[in-house]
This record gives C-alpha cells, sequence and structure tokens, in this order.
C-alpha cells in the first residue's frame, strides 16, 4: 500500500530541492479535458532538471509515495488525474523542463526535454529547415514527455509513423530514482532490449521520460491536398490503393471524414468553409508531399479522374493554393470542436485492419441503431484509426442519453474486438480503460505487464492506477 | 543453475510430442557462419506449430533446461550456438514453421511463420504486387524469426527502417510456455506496454517468436541507382543531404563504399563489373524509388550536377538500365564476400550519429595506424552504420595478425562510444559482446534489462548467456 504526502513528508521533500520546486498546486493541474474523472488533491512539484527529477523519485520510493507525472494535461483516458480514494501524491509537471538541447539538422535529429510544447518543437524543427511531423489537434498544449509516454498518433501517422517511431532515444529516470541516459541519436543500434520503446506508451507507469532524441525530416517541397467525396468507407478505401498507387510515398494523410461531422458544424454555426454546397456522406481529406519539381495539384487530379473513373469518387475540389489547403484541414480539424459543441454520449478512439473497416461501420451502424443515437466516425482512415463517436438525436440534451453510454462502448468494443481490431488505437489505457484492458487484452501479454511492472516497480508508485490495476 | 537433457528427458519429451519433432542433430546446427563459437551438442526439435513450441517450453521450464532457438543460423555474433561447458540444451530450430498465413495486399500486410526465409517472403510480396522491403546479404537463408530476434537491418533501412519498424504485431511463446497473441495487425494500438517491441531485438532470451504481422509496402514503380566518387566520407555526408533535398522519400538507398572494398574485390579475381578503371578512394551507391511517371535518373543526373557544382563528385555513373542498377548493387553484395576471402582480422558492426561519422573515420584510422593492418570501412551511411572491419598486410596471413583482434576491436569501440555511438549496430549482443554490453551499457539500461530478464524468465532457460551473462 501507498503512502499519503504529509505536511511533514512535504517539508523534507522540500530540504532537498531548490527553492521553488514545490509549490501551490491550483485546480488546473486536477483537470483532464473530458472532466470525467475527478481530480485528488496533491503536492505539486515543479523539477527544473532531471536531476530535480530523479531527487523526487528516489524520495518517493523511500517514502512509498505515489507519483503521477504530468505533460500538458490533454490526455483523454484520465491518465494525468488521480481517484479521489488514493493516497495524496506527488504531482510530476515537467513544464519547467521545456529547453531544446540540440538541433542536429543535418543528421536530421534534434534533442527536447519532455515540458517542450509540441508546436515549439516543431517551429524549432522549422526554423532549422526541418520537419517534425507530429501533428494533432491538441499541439499548442500537449507536452513532448505526454506525447511520449502516450505514444500519440495524430494526422501524419501514415506517413511518418506513430510518436514512438519519430524517437531515436530517450533519457528517464526509473522508478527507483536511477537515470536512463539513453539519448543517443542513432538509427541503428541493437545492444540489448529495447527500454526506449517500452517507456513510450506505458504511460508513465514505469517511469518519468525527462529528455527525447527526435527524428526529423525535410519538409516536402511541395504539397497540395483535395477533398473528395465519395460513396462509401468502401470507395473511400478503394481510393486510399489509387492514391498509393499513383502518390506512393508522397500520401502524408487520408482523412475519413462522415456527413455527420460536417452536418455538426453547420448546426454549431461554425465557418469552416465547408467546399460542397450539400454535405455529403462522406469524403476524405488527401494530403501530399512531394520532392522538388513535382507537381501535387497534377497528382491529385490524376487520383481524382482515376477515381472517378472507378466511380468510387462522384464529387472533389483540389486546393489551388496554400490558402485552400489549410482550408480544408480547418474543416477537417473542426470535427472534434464540433463534437464538443453538440456534446458526445461516448467516444470511442478505435483502429481496425484497414480491409474490415468498412464492414465494422456497417456492423456497428446497425447493432447501434436501437439505441437512437447519432453517429459521428471520422478519423486517420490511412492507420485505420476511426473515432467514432455518438451523439444525442438532434435537438435533445446529451444528459438524457448519458445512460446509454456504457451500453454503447460495449456494443462497439465488442464489435472491434470480433473485426481484430483495438479498443484504443492513439489515445492509451490510462485509468478510462483499465477494465477494457483486461476484458479484451490478451491473457499472455496482460502477465508479461504485471511481471514488468513488478520488477521495475515493485513499490507501485509510478502513476498508480494507470493501465494496470494496483496489485494490492 | 541449468539442468541438462538426459536420454531420460529426451524421451519424455518425445512422448509428448507427435513423431519426428525431435531428430538426430547434425553438426551444420552446431556452426555459425564466422566458426568463431564451437558449437556445443544439443537435442533438436524442430517443431511444425506453435502449440509445439509451447510443449517444448513448457517442458524445459519445468525440468530447467536451457533452449536455444535457431532461425537460420546466419547471426554474426554467436547467439544461435551454446558453449562448450553449458549443460546440454534443447535447440528449437523453427525451420518447419515457414506457413505464409495470410497476404492482405490491399491492407499492405501479410502474416508469416517464423520458419520462412526471408527471400521467400519478399516473393511472397511481390506475387501480391507488393514489396518487403527488409533486404540484406544473407536473405538466401536467414529466417524471419531470427531476423525478428536480432531487428536486422541490411540495405533498405533509410528508407523503410529496421526490421521492427516492418512488423506490425507478433505471436511468441513466452518462457513459462504461454502464447502471446499479438499478431493483429493494426497501425496503431496503445494497449498497454509494447511487448512487440520487447521481444523483437531480444534475441530469444524472452521468449519465442513463432509468427509476425509484416507490414508491406507499394513497389516503387520507378526504380534507379548510381555510383558517385566523393572525395571523402565528409563530401559523402554532404552529398546524403544534397541527395535527401532532391529525391525527398524517394530516397530508399545510400552506401559508403570505400576503395580498398573494391581494390580487395580485384585483388580476390571477383569479377564485380566496377564502373571505374581506376579504383577510386570513396564511391557512394545511391538508390532511388519514385511514384509512377517519375523520372530516376533525371534526378540521379541532378544530384550528381548537384554534387559536382559543390565540389563533393568527381566522377560517377548512372545506371541506364535495370540490369546496370544490378551491376551496381552486386559490386556493392561483393564486399563483404570479398572480405570473406581476404580474412579479416576483426569485425567490427558500429554506427554513430551522422555528423560524427567523417570524424570517427579519420580519428579511428590514425588510431589503427600503428598496428600495421587495412581498413575497410563501408557500410550503410544513411543510417551512420558502418562495417569497419581490420585486414592484414597485402600477401600477409591472417593468423599472423589476429593476436591484434582484441586490440584494434578495443580501439574502434572504445571511439565509438567516445563520439556517442553503437557497438552493435544490426548484429546484435548474441554471445561476443555480452562483455562489450557490460563495458559500455548504459547501467540503468542494464539493471532494467536484468530484472525484465529475471521476472519473464526467471529460470534463466531462454537463450542463456546471450545478451545478458546468468546471474549464477
Amino acid at each position: 500500500m501507498l503512502e499519503p504526502m504529509t505536511d511533514a513528508l512535504t517539508a523534507a521533500l522540500a530540504a532537498r530541492l531548490p527553492e521553488g520546486v514545490l509549490r501551490e498546486i491550483t485546480p488546473a493541474y486536477l483537470e483532464e479535458p473530458r472532466s470525467k474523472y475527478p481530480g485528488r488533491d496533491a503536492v505539486l512539484a515543479l523539477p527544473g532538471s532531471t536531476e530535480e527529477v530523479a531527487e523526487i523519485v528516489r524520495f518517493a520510493a523511500a517514502h512509498r509515495v505515489g507519483l503521477l507525472p504530468r505533460g500538458g494535461g490533454t490526455g483523454l483516458v484520465g491518465g494525468q488525474v488521480m481517484p479521489d480514494k488514493a493516497p495524496k501524491p506527488i504531482l510530476v509537471s515537467l513544464e519547467r523542463m521545456r529547453a531544446v538541447r540540440d538541433i542536429h539538422a543535418a543528421e536530421n535529429a534534434m534533442v527536447v526535454e519532455a515540458g517542450c510544447v509540441l508546436a515549439d518543437v516543431q517551429a524549432a524543427a522549422e526554423q532549422a529547415g526541418r520537419l517534425f511531423p507530429l501533428s494533432l489537434g491538441s499541439e499548442g498544449s500537449a507536452r513532448m514527455g505526454g506525447l511520449l509516454s502516450t505514444n500519440a498518433g495524430g494526422v501524419n501517422v501514415l506517413r511518418y509513423g506513430n510518436t514512438r517511431d519519430l524517437v531515436l532515444g530517450i533519457e528517464a529516470v526509473l522508478p527507483d530514482g536511477q537515470v536512463f541516459n539513453g539519448l543517443r541519436r542513432l538509427r541503428k543500434d541493437n545492444t540489448g532490449y529495447d527500454l526506449r520503446h517500452l517507456l513510450i506508451g506505458a504511460e508513465g507507469t514505469l517511469g518519468i521520460i525527462t529528455a527525447a532524441a527526435l527524428r526529423l525530416y525535410p519538409r516536402p517541397p511541395e504539397t497540395g491536398a483535395a477533398v473528395l467525396v465519395v460513396e462509401s468507407p468502401d470507395a473511400a478505401l478503394r481510393l486510399l490503393n489509387l492514391a498509393q498507387q499513383i502518390a506512393g510515398p508522397g500520401l502524408s494523410a487520408f482523412e475519413l471524414i462522415s456527413g455527420q461531422g460536417l452536418a455538426f458544424q453547420r448546426e454549431m454555426g461554425m465557418d469552416t468553409r465547408q467546399p460542397f454546397e450539400e454535405v455529403p456522406n462522406w469524403a476524405v481529406l488527401i494530403d501530399l508531399g512531394l520532392p522538388q519539381g513535382e507537381a501535387p495539384q497534377e497528382m491529385l487530379e490524376q487520383i481524382f479522374a482515376a477515381g472517378f473513373e472507378e466511380e468510387l469518387v462522384s464529387d472533389g475540389v483540389v486546393a489551388q493554393n496554400e490558402a485552400q489547403r489549410q482550408d480544408f484541414w480547418l474543416m477537417r480539424e473542426g470535427i472534434p470542436e464540433a463534437n464538443r459543441l453538440v456534446g458526445a454520449v461516448a467516444s470511442h478512439d478505435i483502429s481496425l485492419p484497414l480491409s474490415l473497416v468498412p464492414a465494422f461501420i456497417d456492423t456497428a451502424g446497425v447493432a447501434l441503431a436501437e439505441l437512437g443515437l447519432r453517429i459521428n466516425c471520422f478519423g486517420h482512415l490511412g492507420d485505420g484509426n476511426l473515432h467514432y463517436n455518438v451523439f444525442p438525436p438532434q435537438g435533445e440534451a446529451r444528459d438524457a442519453h448519458l445512460h446509454l453510454a456504457a451500453k454503447a462502448t460495449r456494443i462497439v468494443h465488442d464489435l472491434v474486438m470480433a473485426h481484430d481490431g483495438s479498443f484504443s488505437a492513439e489515445h492509451g489505457v490510462g485509468r478510462a480503460k483499465v477494465g477494457d484492458l483486461e476484458r479484451y487484452g490478451d491473457p499472455a501479454k496482460l502477465w508479461a505487464m504485471r511481471a514488468i511492472k513488478g520488477a521495475l516497480d515493485p513499490l507501485g508508485i509510478m502513476n498508480p492506477g494507470a493501465v494496470l490495476r494496483p496489485s494490492c
């Protein structure tokens, strides 16, 4: 059992740290975006260096106190908030560790601290003439430590991979306070178990990531985008294959948009400059990044024409300039905002084998019909990743339908698993999906996870209750 | 301590398995390509299914017998052979498990068993109109299980990543005989610790990989290659940057070739159709794969011209057809063969941060000069991965210089570490580099590795002595 932080322990910890590391906590630290989890009071620590993080972890280990690591606080599964009944923990926010330690433009690498905000990392890369391709809605506040710990996804996964694929090395404080110096910026390094990949995606339960060596890319000199109207998710999938044949590695993003998402934007009075008079049933946003001298507009016209010929595409617009490309992305990024304004009964972040996406969407639509909810299904089709969210009927209040949330989620997740999918594609497990992991997870994997957790964090102090239920 | 397989135990195991799974062992199973390690006698098991592998592992766990997993036996660090003094183990060769379970061409995914030979996997992908991009010298005999367990590299890492980057999911038997079913073919799946990446590269010390869901790619419709003469490794590195700017993601490989490697081929009478009369000091092989309708030859001419203008390139040949491109690769692949014929005193598989490659090559050349050996330094420059091998002076026998091997290796590895590099880029640790890992490895990482090994394989039966020294 963990011990709570008392006034005496707080004073003892303060004495080991520079002044100002321990602070009065404010309510913002105890919140999360969906306001589903009541944040439990904590002692706030804002370490300014890896050594200070290590000092805090050693203290927590010595006194068996829980540690709650926090990045930008944008996570959607409650990994950053502690339940009420937990013994008072130390909340370790990495926000003061936001140095860009090095940029190696010629190597396409940069070393950043965990507290860096994603948008700042993108900007620093751009200033060096490079691209850090991780890109997602919350990039203005999400911090690298949280993005690494949750292996965040986003819109460019199709081309550049998930967060873990963008990491050459990490520095982390292990649960006993040892510092793992794994910051080497190497493309190949086969010297033992890949601790980097174990800590990435572990959601702070095996250690606190303090810095990372990131992979940069050349900025694609020629970019372009198109929005094409498709008949169905199946047509979208076949169009994806055409686009891959034509654009090869130049295909940066392939996003599925349902008419419901666009209708929500109109319903909420959002001006997202939709390119079509009438809301289509389904559309895709295609984004290209090509080598110097290539012509993205021509290639998009070619994809459009090929899709039209195969009767997959009925209408479409190719962006004529960068401003119009940005408008298309504004429309895409406006979907989660419209969802928030309408108010979801339940949200699901799922992934499926690509070829089963259409069958899943059909089957889930039928299975959910009896609940009488509206479905907005959209997302990163190129990755098989759908955000499958359900909403009250038009004009009705969300609260009147919240009793259906658990049932809807069970239907969706059961069907996802029946289609060999995942109940958490890019958001992680956090505290929201611990039960799902226990229900749907592979038993041997769960056994191995518990064995690893027990070996590296025998006291159970690292983000207790996230991902795995505490064993005692 | 482990127990040896006795006749009684062999009979007991045979009784639990279908006839023919246990076989008389032949010497080929006890060898490795460099003939450095005397293979210890073992009981040979050729399981035909995952369940049979699990049965063997459960038996080994029950009787505390060591297990030696074996793929194609092409590993270069002795991970596949047991030392003489070890208690007689069970050698588990996966060669009978060579089914391609599924090909999902539209999804760019295929599921293969661990015993599949790489060349067969490549061919199956090609037949489905797709590319499985892992490619290396021993692809005609290396098997997927070994390639996964060692996270093999090869010539296409620059573009497609290491083996671990080509894997969507794995199936594996854990050290207690549980089967981990992680074969889902998903691009995004954030549901707990990434057991896949932990087992990949663990060299059979944490379990036996029995199958994998692999990532396929569209075949680049337009390909081309050039060999360009450069002044120095520094010029090669700057040319790499130019090539990346011009070709963007179309750059498939960027290989550094030293004049010594080409001279060895001539010395050994190998006809590798070298495109230059005189052996250059340094050259690079550039390979492109471009989208439909693109012109690789033009792009290579553009890279050539830009390199010439910047005084990085002094001469070069752009392949005029596929046959000439194949010749260039034949020359590149002929380097290890020439090395074998000349006979290396010591071989090193190292990686460095890209920008430090030239400084390392200069410094190492100076440091090794006193030993009077010839150096052949070549490799995957795009990945910072060099094969840095040293040879006796021309006309002298290798044996007369073998006493310098340990000294040369110490000089090379010390300098690699001083340049923030790795002493094993793509070959792994095996048994050859256990001491290097202990000397150069991060202490926190080693602690974590031992903790994980102890938690998942408390009896120490999985490939004992590979990667980590047995604790007892």
